[in-house]
């Protein structure tokens, strides 16, 4: 494709994705698409000769459309939103454009050094502490997702714990604690990492707030301790995944401390809340003791994914535990240690130029445009969660500090067993419509809906009618 | 940003990629930049207010690209290429555009029936066997990086090893297999899924092929069963990072099979050149005996990183290695079983819409113009070899199957220790004089040039000026 083609058809692909936004509520939000029934509209077999790109949007819209749950619609209130916006889908255009690789400084230095004045801007918009920053013990990068982070920090952890494992491997028993509440990747990172999903502790959670119980906690580091296996990292989450519950910081830190535990905090969803000074307060505990901290600008700060950010308190053991320096590799910029190689601090080996698109979404919000978005859906939520409470037909899991509402219709007519099942033939039903996407979780064995908000494209009106919606079919 | 300005903005920057592409010439191959420079260049602290789009593209030229190394650039022939094209572009834009997570077939079923068709053609276009499909035992799924895609099958292997790795953690010394020339992606996965660097064993290469010595596997393997350690996997490379060299993979195979081990083949960068029917004999022994095989069509095949291929024979190890389904992923397709969740087949958990790209590209060039683009970089390379070859005052590493080319001065007057001096101040010289960018690699101790072949802007008169620089140089 020639740069005039290339103009040409690109600028085609831009009106595409611009009247898929200005069209975007004439679709299902989720896809009614059954098992097998897009694999059935596309050939077989690769075509022998080459199409026009016309034809790779003409079956984008008819064969692959139908398929698509539109994650950018105003009404997807399912899992958590993964939100794009403009500045972020044309930061990385820019970024394929470029195609560069970035994997170390002298690859690309701009790719380096960009990331890592964007992740410092970024650490200072949330208030997190100096030592995160580049040019102290730490720093930070971006992931792809918060799983990754979650198993880089344990890479991390298995290092500093004294057994040489990059070397050595596992050789003797590590444990990793997290709560029921905790994201499954802690588990995932315990089973990639040769810990073991059974070396995962499940540490008790207060009834009420859901935190994990740091008495608890200490109790199971002594246990194992006690039968010689190695406590060596604790998950302790910002907004939970499942009811954005919040663990005790400051308190699990300290257990973590006195035992040399690397304490990871998981804040992949609602870290980016700090950007607002009135939420900082979910930072608390995090200077003084986390030993590595996430949270994801693409779900909730307008920055398609992938773009997870991970800082490190001290990045040594993550470099000693993933840096391997071939000869078609060595480079004058790595020798000299005045440089930043990403790939020592990730799983792959080759990154993208993926701070393009979070500079260009800091840029173009700018920290006030940021806040306001955080803002706007979180009082969203609070007012949809009003309605809730006021309404005696249902139930709300309180608090509710972020843009995610708990809550199930009551059915107090009904045994719990029914009405769960109740609750989740409401599901489908509000699924299949067509009109709106929530998904659900489990609490005590009982079934809650989740509406999360947090598309730029979600006004007060989307939210009054999903609640109508809502009301009506329960 | 509203849809209508999403389409002034963005068709800017369809312009600012197409202007790039038709002046690329005019910047040097490689950044001139110095450690700190481009941070220098750019503000210490995020902007309070938001900046327009402009403001992002103004600095792009002024500060970023002076930092850019341009993969892109005809006279790039370092490292391997990673080929954008602009299909691939723009498969990507539409992909940031729709803003789909395609975690699980149930978040966005288009999402994984497209990938699922596009990795089942590949299949065919490259000759890979009929297991490799997703209908049959095996399937196929795009990884970010071959790193990653070494992992996975690691992950794998150790599952299958009975240990019940992913449940109970490592609990023996594992062995994994590699040659000297093997990439470090090996030892990474040792390192990150709890092998450990020690264990990762280092096979004989055969001198004048430098492929891996199948009699030296066997004694290793018998060495480690006899020592009480589980040999779990072999890596054989078909074109290895430094020099494209090829390792016997059937004879590898049997080995492999007799004791049980895992064979995977690391075909990250030669892989794709199976599309041409006369270099499918680079694909012997996998039918037979490769549990996972992985090439990257984002390195020579057009697709813009990341775009990593993974195939396994057997699938069902892996997902036992991988997955886990809290209840707020749980759904009706998912426990149908009648659907793929590629999220169990990767390392995030997050997944973007990557086989979009692919898929463009296999559609805009087919088959016939995927072979055109890897004969006419191979010819390119033939006829830079045969330069080298012709010219005395050269050494060239023969054979060069692919579109790298090894190569050095002979400086016949200099001791080899100051003869590889002098190459490697050649090659600062050439790579600093911005006009090409070749790499080194380093054989039997001897410093060598590599010059490599990929781009789709790389012109025969491009090749024939590298030469003749270089030689004006040595």
């Amino acid at each position: 494709m020639s740069p005039e083609e290339f103009r040409r058809v690109g600028k085609q692909v831009v009106d595409w994705i611009a009247d898929y936004y200005a069209g975007i509520e004439q679709h299902p939000v989720r896809s009614r698409a059954e098992p097998g029934e897009i694999r059935a509209g596309l050939p077989a077999h690769p075509p022998e000769r080459g199409e026009s790109f016309d034809d790779v949007l003409a079956d984008l819209d008819e064969v692959l459309l139908p398929g698509v749950t539109h994650w950018q619609h105003p009404n997807f209130f399912a899992y958590f939103p993964a939100n794009a916006s403009g500045p972020a889908v044309l930061g990385d255009l820019l970024s394929g454009g470029l195609g560069v690789q970035g994997m170390m400084w002298a690859t690309s230095p701009a790719c380096t050094e960009l990331e890592t004045v964007v992740v410092d801007w970024l650490a200072e918009l949330l208030g997190l502490p100096e030592h995160f920053r580049t040019d102290s013990t730490g720093g930070g990068v971006i992931q792809d997702s918060a799983s990754s982070a979650t198993l880089v920090a344990c890479l991390a952890a298995l290092q500093r714990s004294g057994q040489d494992v990059a070397r050595r491997g596992i050789t003797r028993r590590h444990a990793l604690y997290v709560s029921a509440h905790t994201h499954s990747s802690v588990e995932r990172a315990a089973r990639i990492a040769g810990v073991g999903a059974d070396n995962v502790r499940v540490v008790d959670s207060d009834p009420d707030t859901l935190g994990m119980d740091p008495r608890h906690l200490e109790e199971l580091i002594a246990a194992d301790l006690a039968d010689g296996a190695v406590p060596t990292m604790v998950c302790a989450t910002v907004g939970t995944t499942s009811t954005t519950a919040i663990d005790p910081v400051r308190a699990i830190g300290e257990v973590a401390a006195r035992h040399g535990v690397w304490l990871h905090v998981d804040a992949a969803y609602a870290g980016v809340a700090a950007v607002c000074p009135e939420l900082r307060w979910i930072n608390d505990g995090v200077a003084e003791f986390a030993d590595s901290y996430c949270t994801n600008p693409h779900k909730w700060l307008l920055t398609n994914f992938d773009c997870s950010l991970l800082w490190l308190a001290n990045r040594a053991p993550m470099v000693d535990a993933l840096s391997i320096l071939p000869e078609y590799l060595r480079n004058e910029a790595t020798e000299s240690g005045e440089v930043i190689d990403y790939r020592d601090w990730q799983i792959p080996l080759g990154r993208r130029f993926r701070s393009l698109k979070l500079w260009s979404v800091l840029r173009c919000y700018g920290a006030e445009g940021l806040r306001e978005h955080i803002r706007g859906t979180i009082a969203l939520a609070r007012e949809f969660a009003g309605w809730v409470r006021e309404d005696p037909g249902f139930e709300l899991l309180e608090p509710h500090p972020f843009a995610l509402v708990c809550f199930r219709p009551r059915y107090s007519e009904l045994p719990a067993a029914e009405a769960d099942e109740r609750t989740r033939r409401l599901l489908d039903e509000l699924n299949d419509s067509g009109e709106l996407y929530l998904t659900h979780t489990k609490l005590d064995g009982r079934v809650l809906l989740r509406l999360a908000i947090g598309s730029p494209q979600t006004e007060r009106h989307h939210v009054r009618a999903a609640w109508d919606r809502i009301r009506r079919a329960a």
